[in-house]
Formats: structure tokens, C-alpha cells, sequence
């Protein structure tokens, strides 16, 4: 009997949904917002779509399990303790027939507290698990954050991850293949292998966490790492408690002529530029936030308001159903409209751009060597900058720059580094909309690291 | 650091391709002969193509390895044993870096004596191996067929086989994630599970041959199996020890008119109707072989001359460019062209066309229940038939009715089954080439089963 | 300044689309249903859709104004003479700035009270009209036809026709391009060419009704020519006057496996299976519809009722897209669902099918010859009869079968014959359907022909 | 009987190839070098390619005739007065048969001397010709310029080319539609209009020259026009006379890390940049030239050298295939590579990059108010230069700045301007690698324009 998985990956926040199909029943986990490519699976299996599992309420984008239900007559299933607004919530231990399948949830919290695991078996060849959508306990190389209730909570939740994994997941054995929520990339754990491809044998064995077989220890490991928490993921908590609105009902954003997209732009509409750091210092629209493509679905969430509208400038038109695509899963259901022409089209018409200074690591180091009045911010987060600093380098992540402004010295020129230069870029084009004269580093530490330059570590 | 694997399915035959890239180096193990797919994925992943890694000789695909070289600079690797016209032969144990990983080649004859198996270490993470490509040696719920070398050495084969198994793979780890040569559907391994995706452990818990730990059991089980030698592996051997044509070289088809395509036909080429059994019943040109368009990878090279060229009639238009990549995969490269316009434009010229009448299982039962004077002949192979088939039905596997013709009688009508009525079409054609009146039952054994008449177990 | 031109061609209807843009500004011209095809249109032209033109209101197809309107600003024009329930009502000579273009509207009735043609003048190169959009006044190498309003209107109509194009439309100058709205294959006009390109003067020298320059000899030629009035018109016309539903608010529909489909059937649904006669014939679900699938949108209107859900069988699952297409396009907006696995799914099943006999030109001779009792039908409209037809053959149109079924003897095998064997089997399929017994004949009247059997003109 | 008629554009050389089908006949005028298009078309028309018409030797591009000769039995034909090294040379008025089409040669040198148009009659409708392919004889809004020979001969072929306008293409009859060789951008006419849609009637009464009827006049205003002679048409002629190399036999190119790059470059190649003129400036490769991407089918040929290989920078990989094909469309066979990474890799590698300054039309007008020492250049032709120019500017265009590299004064700051930008940054690569300290102008005349800053005319 046919059986077909398929993974299906968004890239920037790395969050990752699966198809799963036996037969002529089929089942998604953790479905995107975009949904329709589920239904052109479900379509080119030949299978009903039966269920929709989520793993936990994700924080991190919009989920589209709405979306598949309002096509199809699917269930859908979220893991206990929430009181979710719509579809099924999960005893833990509830299985469910899948073709010659059989899904088992497995209540595994932690990460947070409905977290849910769904082993899956193979009824036709034995009784031992052939895979595990782990959602954001287990990951291929990492352990899903704890610190989503805020620190209080933290202890709590580590333990009971300790437990989820310890007791729960990796009973299931070593032959077990796991499939998590998120691969290499995502905010929801610092040290996701690129791997993406495991077995709670390959996790138990190499897993640097799981090393840590005594539970205090576990736990105080677990507290010590460092996350973030982007304030979007309020909304996409609210978002995927109640149900997102439906994507058919997101008005569609329009080409916009530099004259048009003036006007709206003068009635209080943000611009996002997603064009190359070097493109964007030489000329952009005043006020521009610079965000690279891949970026966006990350880093959007940051920075950007939801109350007000969008306008997108990009380099290249064949990328713009993308930068759609990227902000609609993060819910930015306000897009106006794209600059037709793009920069170009803009400045022709005699329109004002602003710079940004681009520097090469060479220029840097001269800059420093002669004492020049400069203030260095280092915009990675605090993991990364173990690999080793600029010395003298203020530390401020480029997704709070927009809160920590007042530590921030007027009068002087700002330069930006960060791992290759593009979160530099939206760093110095935070700081130019705030009145800073900024400057970006071009290659940033991955050319000062080439360059042999001193570092601090 | 980037890590991306992808696993490339050729239909039909169910061979299973892989490319697998860390970082900015990449590799490919047992590409098929339409290797551009490798080359764009080296370009996507921005890697340069290293090595191409050949688990064996394939007998049932022309390999592709001549292909990616003959535009980059990679370096081909067989396993020992052969004297291979083109490449470099490997040791056992030989050892090879792709970014962070570490691929070992590891001996594991059986199927045949230069088998090799590839495991994957991620120098990043552990020593356990993450992954191993294991050929024809292990599959997903089976194990390679031991007779390819004939009876004599089949013994030898099977206890390889177990060698390379239980003291080689086995011995890997249940965490170690399997990649065989394989899917369901391939004439290598007759009980392939549909699942496509195992571990060292899943196999040593559930795959059937496996339970068979005494060496002297597996031996004897891999000897009970029925395997069938299609005539075209002599070709495929042939040509994937000497290095095969390059496509490039191959002439392209083309489209021909209903009195061109005559032409070439009265010339002595032979026509491949790939349309459904409903359509190729009702009205096809005298001679034809009614091959469905799925059946053509695996079941071509088994009545298919390499020596006479080849015409092409097709349900859609759409549908040539898949045929004509079916048939190169398997070494037909002399296609001469497809008739325009299909069937319609052939009797819509009042060109002749001949007939294979359809029935459905009703009737055939009424027939046999009445006892008419039809011969029945079940065309399935004989691990198919345990699921039982009809009172008196000759088995003839349809890949060998060609050979097996004298022992048809004339003069009664033959009905033809198989599995759901595809195969038994083919064989029916093949009767009708051979001037019996042939009639294929509508829906076949399937059909039969859902009916609920009586069979023979 | 840039110019685009675009012409969009909707398959079976032969209806065309017009995309125009100069400079930042585009208009479309008797837009189809299915509409974002204009909106990619502008998008790429990097140009705003300012205008929807409409040359009438099209009787053959849902007209996609609205489709547009409902994304963007667009301003919809109507000619004058009818109530309509959007967009706006033209006036004679009124003329819109489009870039350097000026586009003027020309009224033209004839074909229908409101017809309007747009003539486009290029003001950056002089003062002649460049090109002309004729809607159904003026075809290549036809004129529209005047019957839409029944027999006792339609001398007035041809006069009219004679005013529009011999005193409005040949003025514009043997120079001007003209751009109708239908090609070869439609209802709208019977001899359109499939040249597809052509000018004023092209028309006045070539097109056989314009050669009538007298008003009468116009008139009289218009009114002896023969159109069918397709029962759907009135539908189309319906919701083109008061504007159809939105696309996005038309149910999806769904994969559905034997069991589900043959509950649907049950509850009344019609099946439309569209594969080719060989398929149907050898096998279809009872009282399936047998359309081809090009002719779905100019057949379907024929027979297909409003009112009740319909299925579809398809031979090729790519083509389905297709096929849901076609029906939206003429209105079909209740399709419940497609039969998954095909014909094969259904009698795999055990489920039951039906055959219709196909026989081969040869075989018609010889019944025929040999006076077998049997009824002939040709099924082709009364001009194509003008080619020759088979002597004692009764000539009932394909479209009107199912209104004349009492015509037709019980108890004597039918035989329909078309032009190649596509409509006759939609004719069978409707006598079958009726419980006839049908038959129909491989190749029709071309191979007919081609065999050079005897003919009556 | 089907008619098709495609028209296919080159970008950027604004080329047009055409092919034309009757029933099962097709031909191709003038085809393009990557041809597999022509042999696609073919295809979905169900048609054989019998005849490539070629309307003269092309000067700009590689004739695909041999690409499609190479895979058909294809007849190509060219016109006389060539020594063609293959193909047919035609007899003026000789005629060919296609489906229901006449084609008629009709021998119009003027452009040069073997240049021939292509009449095309509808034998099913009349015998007033329906469409002519007009070659470089007569484009829309512009006629063939006639300096190719150099200025002794230019007088004659202006002589030639009114007689094969006046008497061999305006007796065709206003009616016939104009298909020529060109659009607008070509380099084959200054002021083809951009319509790309025309008649003989439409030429005859709004074309500027055609309004010139004394040969005289016309002879005097073709002698006056100004065109370039790009050098790259020198081999182009040497190529489409001889037959160019096939296709199948350029080498591919390869994805270079930055590493390998640089290998490259050190050995003698030449690197082209197609990025924005904003992102060149930021940070480039030494040497560098920089064409934008639209403009490299039309620009490349004036500086790359053929003898030397080229390495490519992109600003985004999925335009490769375009950089490639526009390339070899002018017969840079010899891409060594592109940079894998782009320039963020090159300079990530601390690999060293130059800037070129950007300045707006508001800083340029300062520094000329306050005559500072810059050096202006506007690159534009000279008839681009009658909108109007800035005052003391030295024109020098864009294809001619390497020639006259000396006429430009060293130690002084050059700033560079055209109509928006793009050859200015393509200037301004050019003079940077000569050792200049070069400026571009964002937006260039066309941002001056809009400023309303002084101009002279």
C-alpha cells in the first residue's frame, strides 16, 4: 500500500510541516498558512485529507489549518491545555488510523505546556515506531526552548521537557526516525543541526542535551541558553489560538507608481526594501527598513508594525510573490503595494534617496587602529558571538536596536557588523530612520574572521 | 553548515537516485542516464559536484555517472570485482570527505560480488553513522536477490548476502538511517515495503529476512525466492561496465504523420502504444505492443528488441516527453518518432486498425461457469498468485509469453488477467501480435477479488 | 513608449481576450471568467488596469469584467441599448486616452442591439486608425450573426450589420488591423478563418459577405445563413447582463475515491466523462455524458443542466485543471468532484460499466451495402452536410439530439457519425444514455471520405 | 485549415524571429540561435518544418538556421548576392507552398544586397497578399538603415533600398500586415516604433520616410541618419555566412566558488557584472565591466573580447540562464563560470572589491553651479542627444568610450550620464578599469529632465 511523507519546509523561520499519506488517507502536521500546496499533495496522492495535528500552538507563523478546513471536511487536533477556539483538543495516548498506519499522540511538554508528539507505526511490517513528528521537543541536534512563559516558568518547563524526552520519546526506541517542527535557522533553537534528518538512536547518541542524563543537570543547562522573544509572536499566539483570518480574505496588494506609492507612503505607510545590502546603501526611500529576502520571515516580525500599512521595494520582480508569501505567514495582511520600476523608477523621477556607507573590513580595522571617532555596534546574538568580537564592539541584537535606542550616541558614525553583513544592513537602516548616520561593513565578521583580524572571544 | 539531501525516484523501475551535499561539496550516488536533475541540484545548493558513488552495476537502468562527468570534473567510484571500462575502483574501507562528512565505502557483496555500501559520519555531531546508501544489499523490508549470477552461485550469493548484513550493516546501529538502491515496485527485491524511509534499526526489527539470524535459514529463504531475469539486464550489465552511449549523442525522435509513420512501420520498426487498456482495446494498429505508460521503464526491456527501431503512439502529447525518457532509461535509444494526431489521425485516414475485446470478471465467470472453449492465463508472477487466483488459469509471466508462445493453443480465444488488468493488456497484445484472438478482463484479479468469486490458494 | 499587445484565446469557444497597454495604463477587452491571466497581464506590462472593454454582451461565455473590478479600479464599458447592472454604459464616439493610444468607442449593432467595436489610434504617429477591436460585427473572413433575437428581428439586425461595418467600420481604412472577439471554432460565426490576423482591407477585398456591397444582397446572404441557439446562452447572456458570481466564492471540488463518487451519483449528480471514444466506448460509468475534452466548453452548454452537481471522469489527471476551466467559463460552478483512480478505479471495483460499439468505416459500408437494419445519424451542423454525407443518413445536430430523441426509432441499433468521431460519440453517449443501442463509427466522415465510399451533396 | 503565426522576440536586440504553420507545413523566418523554441512550436502545431527563410545575413545576432537543420530536414534558404557556405540561395519571386499559404520571395536589397522579403498569400481566400515579412527593408515607424557597406557604397543602397520599398513593398496593397526583423531597441533602426504592429497601408501614410517620395529626398534622409557599427557585427556576419558553431558543442559553464573565481581571473578572463548600477558601485571586482542585464544582448559586443573567457556576477542566480542565453546569442561561447555566492562571497572572503561613485542629478547641478573640476561624459547616440543635453558635456557614446579612452582627460573626476542610468554605470566600468576616478548620475537625463534643470538642444 502506497505510502508517502513529505516534508515541506518554510524557509527563513526554517519551521517545517509534513504530509503524510497510506493509502488514500492522508494527514498534515503543522500545516503553513500557504496551504494549498497540502491540497495538491492530498491531490497527487489520490487520498483524503483526514486530519490536521499540531504539534503546539506556534508561535512563530500563522498556521493554516483553518485554511486546509475550509476546503476540505479534515479534523483537526492541537495537544491539552489551551482553549483553543476551534478544531480537536487531544487526549494524550490517542491514536488514529491512518491507512495501514497508526498515529499515536504522545502529550510531550516542555517547550510549552500542550505540546504534543505523534509517533507514528507501521501496522504491515511490526510494532515498534517508524517515526516522530517531535514538534519543538526534540530537534535534530537541539532541545525546544523553555523560556516561552517567561522565567518564572522556565525550571518548570524544563523539567517536564526532561521528562517528555527522557520517558516518553526516547522509549520509542533508537530505530525511530523523528521529525521536528523546525530544521536549522529557526529562533526556536539556537543549535538545530542542517542535518534534518535523525532517529531518536542518532539524538540520544550526539545530541549535546541529551548527553546530560541527570535531570538537574538537564535542567540547568536548559536554562542557561539564551533566546529571544520577538514581539510578533504575541500575535501569532493569538493568531493560532482563535484561527487566523483566511488568506482569500487578505486583500491583494497592488503595482504602485512612484507617484502613487509616494502618496501612501506620505499617509503613513513603512517601507520594506529587501534589496541587497549594496544595492540599498547607495540609494533607498527615506525612512526604508532594510530587510533581506531571506530575512523575512524572520526578522520581519522584529521590527515591523501591524497596525499600519506596507509598501515593498525589491530588486527584482519575480521575487515578489515571495516577499508576499514571506510576510503573509507572519501575518502582514496589510501589504499596500510594490513600487513599479522599482528604485530606479523612483530616483528617474527625481524623487530623494538617502545613503547608508558601506566600509570593508580592511577600512574598519584602519578606522580602529587610528582611534577614529566611530561607535561599533555587533548586532548578532550573544551565541554567535562566541566565535569571537571586534574588541570594544557594543553587543545589541539587530531585533532589539529599535528598543535600545537611547543607549545609542548621536553625534558619532555608527558601524553595524553582524555574521555576513545583512543583518548589519537592517541594523544601519534602523538607525538611519532614527536619525543616526550609519554605516555597514561589507562581509562583516565572516571578512574580519578571513582577514585573520584580532578578535576577543 | 548546509547539509541537504535528496533522494531522485525514477518511476517505474523504482530506482532510487541520491545527492547529497555539506557545504559547498557534493556527491551522487547512483544517478540515473537523465543526469541534468544532479547537475541542477549542485547548482541550487551552489556545490561542486565531487564524486559519484555506484552501489553496484546496475542491471535494470543505464547509470548516468558518464553523464555528470562529461561537464564536470567528478570522480567516479565502483566497488571491487569488476574490471570497469571507465572510473576508479574502490577498496573496502576507502574513505571520503563532502564538507563535514565522512562517506566510507564498505564491501557488502551478495546481490553481486563488487555490491558496495556508502556510510555517512557527520564529523560534526558524532562517530555513530548517521546514514548509509546500501544498494541491492538492504532494502526496506527486503533484501537483495542472490541470483543474478545464475543457480550455481546463487548460494554463494546468499551467504555473502548474509555477511554483509549481520557483519557489516547490522553492526552500524540501529540509529543509522538506510538509503537503498530501490523502492516498492522494483524488480530487485519482490516484498520492497511502500514506505521509503527506514533504519538500520527498523530492518533488524522487522524486515522478514532478517529474523532469520542463523546464516544457514537466510540462506536457505533467499534461495526459495522466484526472481525473473528480464532479457534487456544483459544490455544494461553490458553497458554500465563499459560506460554507456551519452545522451547527447542520441538522436532525437520525431513527429510523424500517419502516412510517414506507415512508412517506417512497413520498413520494419516496431510500435509501442502506451495508451490505457480501454483505448488500446478498441482500436490500435495491427502489431502493436500495448505497454501503460507507468509499466514502460520496467516492463519494456523484456519484449522490446534493442536491434529494430522504435514508433511511439500515445494517449496525450503531453505524456512523450516521459515516455521517450522511460524508454532511455533502459537503453532504447533508436526511437524513430510518435504518430501526430495519435489513433484519431491513424483511423481517420482510413488506415486500418485491429481490436482486443474487453470483459468484465462478470462475464469471464459466466464463461467459465458455463464452460466455454477460452483459455485462460494468469500473468501475474508467481509470488502474486499466493493471493490467489481462478480455477484452471495457466500462469505465464506476461514478461515471458513471448518465449513461452508455443505453449498457447490456437484456435480457442485467450483471455488474459493480472494483477488490474494493465499487464494483461501487454500480454494480450503480445497474443494479438502473435495471431491469437486475445480479450483482457476489465479490472482483472482486483476486480475478480472485489467481486468475491471463488479463488485458488 | 512601450506598446503590448495580447491576445487571449480561450480554447473550444474560440472566444478572444485583448490585453492592451501603452505606457503605464492597459485595458482588457471582453475579458474571460477566469481573469487573472489579466491581471499577470499588467502586472509584468508594469502598467494599471484602467479600462475593462466590452464589445457586447458575450452569449457564450461568462464575461470575467467583475472578476477584475473586484482586485483592482478598473472601469468597466458597456455599449448602449441594454440595462446592465455594472460598470458603466457607453456612448457612440466616446473616446479614452490609454498612453500615447486614443481609443474610441464605435457603435456597431447588429449582431446585437449594443455591439460595440473600439477603434485605436496611435496619436504618436499619425491620425489613421492602427487597429480596431470588431467584437462579433466583423470576423476574419466573417460577419456576426444577426439571429440572437429570433426570426422576426433578425432582417433588422443584417441591416444594421450592413450600416456597422460597410458605413462605420470599412471607413477606418483598408490600413486597420482588426481584432475580433471570436476565431475560427466558434458558434458566433460558421466560415471564421483560422488565420487569426487580419485588416479592413484584407476584409473588404476577401471576406465573402462584404463582396455584397448592395444592402439587400447583404441582407438576404445574412439570413440564409444557419447558427444553432445554444440552450446555455441565455444563462451566459443572464449573468453577463447583471454580472456572474465571483470565482472566488465558487466552491472547490474534491478527489473522490469509487465509493463516495458512486453515493454522488446516486443522489443524482451527472457524470461527464471526458476521454476519448475509444476510452468511453470500451467502458464507462451508465449514463455518463461523453464530451471531448476541447469541446467541453462549446458542447457542454448543449446538454449539461444547471441545476444539478456534476462529476467528472477524466482519462489524463492533468488535464483536470483543464477541465474545470472549460465549465467555469460557460458557467458550470457546481462540480462536486472527479472520479480518483479513473475508469480503472470504478471496474476495478466491481463496479458496473457500459460499452458503446465502435466499427470501423469499412464495417458502416458493408451494413449499409448488405441493408442491415440499422439507423444512421450524422450529426454535424447543416453547413458542414455541405462536404457530402452518407446517403439515407438522417441529419440530427449533436446539440439537439436530446430535444428530438422521439425522432429517433427504439428497437434498431443507432449508428452516429460526425466529422471525426467526437461528437458522434457524444451523440452515443446521449442515445445510450436514453436507452438506446448506439454505436459509433472510428473515424467518421473524414475517413469516410478517405476511403472514397460513396457520398451525397 | 489551422493557421498559426508566432512571433518570438529576442530581448534586448529586439530581434524577431517568426514561425508561421498551414495544416501540417510550418516554416521559420530569420530564427534565433537557441532554436529549440522553433522546434517546440512545430511540435504543439503537429507540423514539419520545411523551410527556414532567412531575410538577410543578420549582423547583430547568430542565425539559428543550422540549429534547426541539425534536428530536421529543414530547407534553409537565403537571398542572393552571397557566397552562403550553406543553405539554398533563392531567385527573386521564387515561391513556396505551406498548407494553404503561397510564400513568395521578393528580392528588396537596400539594407544590404541579399536582403529579401517574404509575401505571404492566402490561397483559400484570395490573392491580395496577407502578411510580408519585411526583413531590415521596413520596420514599423522606421526603414533599414543602409550604412553597413561603409559611406561609398551607403548612397547606392539608399537608391536600392527606395526602389524595393516604393516599388517591390507598397504595391503589396495597403492591406498587407508587416512582420520585419526588428522592433523597437534594435540597433537596426533608430526609431522603430514600439507597436509592433503594422501594415503596408499604415507605413505608407504615417512613416516618416515614407512621407518622402522624391527618391531624392528619401535617398538624401537616409544618407543623414547616424547609426553605429558595433564591432561585435563583424563576426556575427563571418558566423551567419559561414554557419556558426552548434550549440551542443559550447561547453557548459560551471559554478566557481570565490576561490576558484579568482584562479580564473588571474589567468586573463574577463568578468562581467549584470547587476543594478547601484549595487556595482557599492562594491565590485576589480576590472570589472558592468552591463545591466536587459542591455547585454545589445551592449556586450561592443567591449567583451571574443578571444578571452568570460566570468559572470549576477545579483540573483535565477537570471543565469538569461545572462547565458543573451551571450550566446551573440556568440560569447567561452563562459568560463559564474562567481557562486556573488559578490557577498567574493568580499566575505576578504577578497577585494572597488566602488564607484553614485551622485544624484541635484549634487551634479551644485557641483556644476559651482564649477567644480569634473569631467561630464554623456554617453547617449547623438540622436538621443536632441531631447536635450547639459551644457559643456562631451559626448561620447557608450560603445565608443574604450576607442577614444584617450580623448577623456586623466586627473579629473569623471562623471558619466545617459538616459537613465544604465550605460552610464556600464561608462563609468569601462573608464574605471582604464584607471579613471569615475561617477555615475542616478537616473541620469531622465531624473534631469524631470528636475527641470537647464538643458541645451
Amino acid at each position: 500500500m502506497k505510502l508517502i511523507l513529505k516534508k515541506i519546509k518554510s524557509e527563513g523561520i526554517a519551521s517545517l510541516s509534513y504530509f503524510l499519506a497510506s493509502g488514500n488517507e492522508a494527514c498534515v502536521v503543522d500545516p503553513r498558512r500557504d496551504a494549498k500546496t497540502f491540497l495538491k499533495l492530498a491531490w497527487d496522492a489520490e487520498a483524503d485529507l483526514k486530519y490536521v495535528f499540531e504539534t503546539h500552538r506556534n508561535e512563530d507563523y500563522v498556521i493554516g489549518s483553518r485554511e486546509i478546513a475550509d476546503v476540505t471536511n479534515v479534523e483537526i487536533y492541537h495537544g491539552p491545555g489551551l482553549d483553543w477556539k476551534y478544531g480537536n483538543t487531544l487526549k494524550d495516548g490517542q491514536e488514529f488510523n491512518l491507512g495501514v498506519l497508526k498515529v499515536k499522540a504522545i502529550h510531550t511538554p516542555g517547550h510549552t505546556d500542550e505540546s504534543t508528539s505523534y509517533a507514528v507505526y507501521d501496522t504491515s511490517t511490526g510494532i515498534e515506531a517508524v517515526m516522530v513528528f517531535t514538534g519543538d521537543a526534540l530537534f535534530v541536534g537541539d532541545t525546544g526552548r523553555i523560556d516561552m512563559y517567561g522565567p518564572q516558568l522556565s525550571e518548570k518547563n524544563a523539567t517536564n521537557l526532561y521528562n517528555s524526552i527522557f520517558n516518553k520519546l526516547i522509549p520509542l526506541g533508537d530505530q525511530c526516525i523523528i521529525l521536528p517542527a523546525h530544521g536549522a535557522g529557526s529562533v526556536c533553537g539556537a543549535e538545530i543541526n542542517e542535518r534534518e534528518l535523525s532517529t531518536i538512536g542518532l539524538e540520544r547518541m550526539q545530541n549535546h542535551a541529551l548527553q546530560l542524563k541527570d535531570k538537574n543537570n538537564f535542567v540547568q543547562f536548559k536554562l542557561s541558553e539564551h533566546h529571544y522573544y520577538a514581539p510578533y509572536f504575541k500575535k501569532m499566539e493569538e493568531y493560532n489560538l482563535n484561527g487566523p483570518p483566511l488568506l482569500k480574505d487578505v486583500p491583494r496588494f497592488k503595482p504602485l507608481l512612484p507617484g502613487k506609492f509616494k502618496k501612501q507612503l506620505e499617509e503613513g505607510a513603512i517601507v520594506v526594501d529587501t534589496r541587497n545590502p549594496t544595492s540599498f546603501g547607495s540609494a533607498h526611500i527615506k525612512g526604508s527598513y532594510n530587510i533581506w529576502l531571506k530575512g523575512l520571515p524572520s526578522h520581519a516580525g522584529w521590527i515591523l508594525p501591524y497596525d499600519k500599512p506596507l509598501l515593498l521595494v525589491v530588486e527584482n520582480f519575480t521575487n515578489l510573490k515571495k516577499v508576499y508569501k514571506y510576510l503573509l505567514r507572519v501575518g502582514y495582511d496589510n501589504i499596500k503595494g510594490y513600487l513599479v520600476g522599482g528604485i530606479v523608477a523612483w530616483y528617474s523621477n527625481h524623487f530623494p534617496t538617502e545613503t547608508i556607507g558601506t566600509i570593508t573590513v580592511d577600512a574598519l580595522k584602519r578606522k580602529l587602529d587610528n582611534k577614529e571617532d566611530i561607535f561599533l555596534i555587533d548586532v548578532r546574538s550573544p551565541p554567535e558571538l562566541k566565535e569571537g568580537y571586534i574588541e570594544h564592539a557594543k553587543n545589541i541584537y539587530v531585533g532589539e536596536i529599535q528598543d535600545k535606542i537611547e543607549e545609542i550616541p548621536k553625534n558619532v558614525p555608527i558601524v553595524t557588523v553582524c555574521g555576513n553583513g545583512a543583518r548589519a544592513s537592517m541594523a544601519a537602516s534602523i538607525l538611519k530612520k532614527h536619525g543616526f548616520e550609519s554605516m555597514n561593513v561589507l562581509g562583516s565578521m565572516k571578512a574580519w574572521y578571513k582577514a585573520n583580524y584580532p578578535i576577543v572571544k
